[in-house]
């Protein structure tokens, strides 16, 4: 599924690396952020080891569809949805992407600011 | 496909209201934004009326996986794929949502701040 050796995400998709997991299916994880930068702050990625949203090809796509429905899905149980939240995604040097294994943030539990701050 | 007659960007897809397209496909428009918060700055909705993230169903999700892969697509064609970009969704009042017609903003063409600014 996942298996580059030196990819901290897919550590912690292996468990050799420990995470506060929040959601979890076959092909899904959602850990809380160790430097969160809201309330909330959760992390979702594929298991599959996919570096950016540029890397995301044809087959990829209702992977990233099931992602989003993870996150909508745990916007809800944490309590946020209504209040509101934000889903980011981070692509490459100049998007702010630090791990290069595709992840999308899910902020929320305040009032937000700006999308580019 | 639309039709909220008090909804902004279905006068957009309507084309009652000009906007600036980069992106159009039967079921998807990008167009730049009016107020940009970074260099390169496009709005992609669905032409059909979803208001929030929370409002996507079952059926929707290969639709969004569609709008993510216009964006993506757009990323490159505008040369900022490589540099790097950001995809942003806000939803409800706490994320910063607007408009309430759902879209992702493409953010690119600089290096980017921080997602909760």
């Amino acid at each position: 599924m996942s298996g580059q050796t030196d990819c901290l995400f897919c550590k912690i998709v292996e468990g050799a690396i420990p995470s506060n997991k929040v959601y979890e299916d076959e092909r899904i994880l959602g850990f809380r952020d160790i430097q969160p930068q809201a309330k909330e702050h959760i992390l979702f990625i594929p298991k599959k080891h996919i570096p950016t949203m540029n890397d995301v090809s044809a087959e990829d796509w209702p992977l990233i569809a099931d992602l989003l429905k993870a996150a909508q899905q745990t916007a809800r149980e944490l309590g946020i949805a209504e209040s509101g939240f934000r889903l980011v995604n981070n692509c490459n040097k100049e998007g702010g992407q630090v791990i290069y294994h595709l992840h999308v943030h899910l902020l929320g539990g305040e009032p937000l600011g700006k999308i580019n701050g």
